[in-house]
């Protein structure tokens, strides 16, 4: 069981706010993140795969195309917007930590294994050094 | 499967020290360690819950909520504290990495039930950047 | 010569747009950055004040003291916002590392010179992990 | 479920070439990593064990033992080394990062059964900030 | 001008309360760090050195020796250890960060000097990730 | 007094080596380093320039400009490269910490002030975590 991660970074935009509810509960839930102003942060996306080793080079994918999978699919799309305004799958879900490792993780399953010939495994998703949520999918929880 | 990962930190002092051993045997045991004087460390912890996202906010739990539990529960006994003389699970069951990581557990596995709605995943506890222990409960370690 | 420095983190948004520029002009400079919608970082800060150090409490400042300053003048009005929204000194300076630098420099400067009873000696910001600004104030750079 | 984990660190070099290919297929497949004069890195180490924890020492394994056994089977030989040419397992095997990271394993399995009396468990090879490999023996997978 | 610099760690207790004082004064000045039982931090020390680039070795100082100066002079006196009981000039010093950056500078300076051939520059002590203090010697600040 | 950094990586071998001694005297001074198979590390540069900010951009220098300067004119020539080998200042200087932080400064002045309108304040290159070196140019060392 060999499991691979390349890390990368992206800086975005968003706030909570539920537009079924008054402001008064938006601000009771969601506190400063219901400023809809919106604030941002840098954040942090570990990806992982798992796979077999290739024997004749050493890779469980090339890391390279790893990184630009990533890049292609999930950087050009989020990083530098703002994710309730700009990002599609977030005009109706809230770009919480928890939503954003989910919402990448189906951005990158299909890809990684088709063209990848790879499993994705995890994707982790740090929002601030102190807060990450993992997403490992709709299994049974058996590898983080 | 998602998991959701809060960070805190705390100061503390501690020794290690078995009383039914001579000062020898702690010694050669415990190395630097078994000095009474004490020696401390800023201790960072990682508590992992996992559980269903709430389709209404999000969230798994409310991070707020669970750094307030991290807050009550433990932070306000141990930060700033000697775990060997001021925390009374240290007073007979020596405060290594690991037991430090089980005693977490046991003080946030039912809060984290009963008030958050989800269930306690892992404790992480670093000593320094090189050492720490991971405790996942009493179950068949199936997930980390 | 005695220096104390202080972190601390804000989340907040912010873009980079010079309005007596037309759009193609924004984004040949800016690039990515030009997006009005905004986009965000995690702050982090870096406080550093210099004195002598207190024979009695051991002391250049009380770090309690400038952790609280730094809250109430920056944080407080800096944290969770939209940098060129909602916060003055932006309306007509763009919110740069630069320029953050030396906002903050503007609302510590006195404060920990009245009521700190020191010198602010440097104000450091880092957008990312890979770019910093450092303001030493209008000296002659002597100290840094 | 307690695992417990030491990091270590060692620079060497190394380069990436399957001498069965071309040098036009090689640098096709490895790119920059296929330059024979070979490059180098900080790599990272997280070695992780897992076992029962000692009531009389608090211990699952002695960290002091586990950090010599680190050095002795790993550092020694990767350290400072060009790991292609100097490192037995790599002769014929390309240093990939999950190559290291079996290779750290089949180096360590025994040891830390034999002498440590715990179960290795997971093996975790950081090339840079952003690339690691975690290598969890060969079984089901189920605990990382 | 070219300045080298080399990080150590240790890990020791401390609390700080003035004798002189009573422990109303004690706790009003110095809160949760007046606990007399002690707490502990991972101090990071990096001491820097400028000099001339030797042209035969490249160096400004041996690396190896700067290192074996740093744990002989101050961890081997530091490390595990309580800061009050049991390190000298702590006795009827107050170990805040600022007097354990002035207290290393005066172990360092000599060696550095007689032994070393260069200049001591700047001691820094980090009690936390968010909290360090510098050292620069009795000299008029000019470099940092 | 404003300061500008950008934070960039290279990974690359080295060895160090004087050809005018025997190898005796090689080893007894470089130690593992003189292993002339070579050795790598994940290099950190950071490099800070100063100057006044553009009070239309905001901008010291604009930072895409210095990390492409940064690229073409280290980053092309030092990564995943061997420096003794293929890096032309190191063809008879040894590349230690302290000579690749001056060969940087070599290489950027001119460019960050012909091109940039800025002077170049400090390269600090990490060869590790722990060790570090800077160079303030051919100052009087007034500023660092």
């Amino acid at each position: 069981m060999i499991l691979l991660t390349r890390r990368a970074t992206f800086s975005a935009s968003h706030y909570y706010w539920n537009p079924a509810w008054s402001e008064e509960q938006n601000v009771a839930t969601f506190g400063r993140c219901a400023n809809r102003q919106g604030h941002g942060h840098n954040y942090t996306l570990e990806v992982t795969v798992n796979g077999e080793v290739d024997p004749v080079s050493g890779f469980v994918v090339d890391l390279k195309w790893l990184k630009d999978v990533i890049e292609h699919e999930v950087l050009d799309v989020y990083d530098h917007r703002h994710l309730n305004h700009e990002v599609p799958e977030f005009a109706s879900t809230i770009p919480t930590t928890e939503n954003i490792a989910i919402a990448v993780w189906k951005r990158l399953e299909v890809p990684v294994k088709v063209a990848g010939g790879a499993k994705l495994s995890r994707v982790r998703v740090y929002e601030t050094n102190d807060i990450f949520a993992d997403y490992l999918g709709e299994t049974d929880g058996a590898s983080a």
